[in-house]
């Protein structure tokens, strides 16, 4: 009988995680029932969002939970994979598809719970710009942050699978843009590769002094992916008006002992009358496609960049997943079960 | 020569205000120049956001200063007097005018820096519902909260002389509406003579679940006057989609050392996707008078009731203050030049 690997969350990491709080387990290829489709995973991404399910709090994720598959549930679509079999007559046999395969080899889904990929997309794509994190970077810029042409952008885990995006969205919305990132490094790629104004490193001794200096005009859209010192140091850049999109709290999510917020909440959000508002992309499912649409024409054009960085094999996921909690990775980390 | 009183900050509060950090003087009468005019002082409102103006750090008031009048800088018009000289043909001599005159008996002002008030206008109305206050609750919870008929709104500092008003404005608009605040016997007032659906006091050792028990369905809108610990409550009670207008700190004046902000600041407001929106009234200057128009059709309906708190001569000022910052105050509190 064929076999399925899979990584299972073994235990909820205590403090930080760690790579063995994972197991590789193999277990019986699953049959698709009516309706549904087996895929064969050909690649998953991997977020540091993933790693507030693991906490003792739920999140949007629901509870956490042992003895599942690592990143199966939920909505987020984060593998791409291909139809092996099917039983429902509108996916067929061959199919690329994206799925919330789960970091495992085989998965069965609802006909209904995946998407297929038209043949002229890249199915990795679906992992990065035209899946989950390009339309998370699309709808928290344009819809929440709302940048005017000539606004000083600023995102934090530049670097990261929405980052990265975001910045460069940012930049063909005619702003001014700004990372936040973890290394020189980094940073030099943000600026050299893919157009970013200025880049600050969060480990500079002089963050704020730093940061004071890139943004000579203000803040006026902040995206905030990290929470913590680089919102709370943020705010204080922040022009009357401004917006700050929260997609995501990176800085709190490997740690058993969340910091208290920024001082300055809510003070500064009066005097300097700011909105943060916080988002979830599932609210904007009805525009996916539009948004794809969009999206697609800038990737066609070159105004948009995909960094990917990529690792092999399914027992490399929870050592790469521990790595990008160091912030290890530049661009979307993918793992690849192609070979 | 006629002598005006006038109460100035003598020296910037450590720590908690004292009544002594002020200074009761006299000094001559100005005159009016061109395009001026002379107010006699018949009242002044007390509120606890002036504090902030005391702080070390700028707020929107600019840099605190001492061997000033207290009150008087700034678009608040927190007062209202009788122009007994004028020199502007926009003024008559005797006309009641809304005006920034500051904790002292006689000012003057730019005839453009004024509001004249209509006679059928009371003018301690321009203390409370039909000044800066009243214009304040509309546009915070209108324009900021947007309550939908059948949503839970939640209010701080809610017998004060914004929360008071806010409050049966969201009921004016069909919802349900909870107040917080400092004793039984100010929540039973809100209850049984404004038609707050209930009250909560924050002093109450089992607060959160009091809040909890008065929210039972939830929070839609929050509209946080005191940030701090009523927040940090308030978060986890906001239903997804929620609104939070922030309008002001007054947990937070009163110190030199303000507290971090709530924890759960920002990753309940993507798990929630909570949107936090601060605001001045100053913003919405160019329509106050439609606000004015409404809301003085509630009063006249008697749909909307103005709480005021009233003490009597300039000598008693100060400790009026003090006694605002302990929450000490039930409505609006004023301070009455005129016997």
């Amino acid at each position: 009988m064929k076999q399925n690997p899979q990584v299972l969350i073994a235990r909820l990491p205590e403090g930080k995680l760690r790579a063995d709080d994972y197991e590789l387990v193999e277990t019986p290829v699953p049959e698709p029932g009516d309706g549904q489709v087996l895929v064969e995973t050909l690649a998953f991404a991997i977020s540091a969002g993933t790693r507030a399910g693991l906490q003792g709090s739920a999140s949007y994720a629901g509870a956490p939970q042992t003895g599942i598959v690592m990143g199966a549930p939920g909505a987020l679509k984060s593998g791409v994979g291909r139809v092996v079999s099917s039983r429902s007559e509108q996916i067929p046999e061959g199919a690329h598809v994206s799925a919330s395969t789960g970091w495992q080899g085989y998965s069965v889904h609802d006909a209904t719970e995946v998407s297929v990929i038209p043949s002229e997309h890249d199915p990795v794509d679906y992992l990065g710009p035209l899946g989950i994190n390009g339309l998370t970077a699309y709808f928290g810029l344009l819809d929440v942050g709302r940048p005017e042409p000539g606004n000083t952008v600023l995102v934090s885990a530049a670097a990261g699978s929405v980052g990265h995006l975001v910045g460069q969205m940012a930049r063909i919305r005619k702003a001014r843009v700004v990372g936040v990132t973890g290394s020189e490094a980094k940073g030099e790629v943000l600026v050299k590769e893919l157009g970013f104004d200025e880049f600050v490193s969060h480990r500079d001794p002089e963050f704020r002094k730093a940061l004071k200096a890139a943004t000579p005009n203000g803040v006026d859209v902040y995206f905030d992916n990290t929470g913590g010192m680089i919102l709370g140091s943020a705010l204080f850049r922040m022009n009357t008006g401004g917006r700050i999109a929260c997609c995501g709290v990176v800085s709190q999510y490997d740690t058993d002992s969340p910091q208290p917020g920024p001082r300055g909440i809510p003070g500064l959000l009066v005097n300097k009358c700011l909105t943060m508002r916080g988002f979830l992309v599932f609210q904007y499912e009805a525009r996916y496609a539009e948004a794809r649409e969009e999206i697609h024409g800038w990737l066609t054009s070159g105004q948009l960049r995909s960094l990917t960085d990529e690792v092999h094999g399914l027992e490399a996921a929870p050592e790469a997943f521990v790595d990008i909690l160091r912030g290890g990775n530049l661009g979307t980390r993918i793992v690849r079960l192609d070979g």
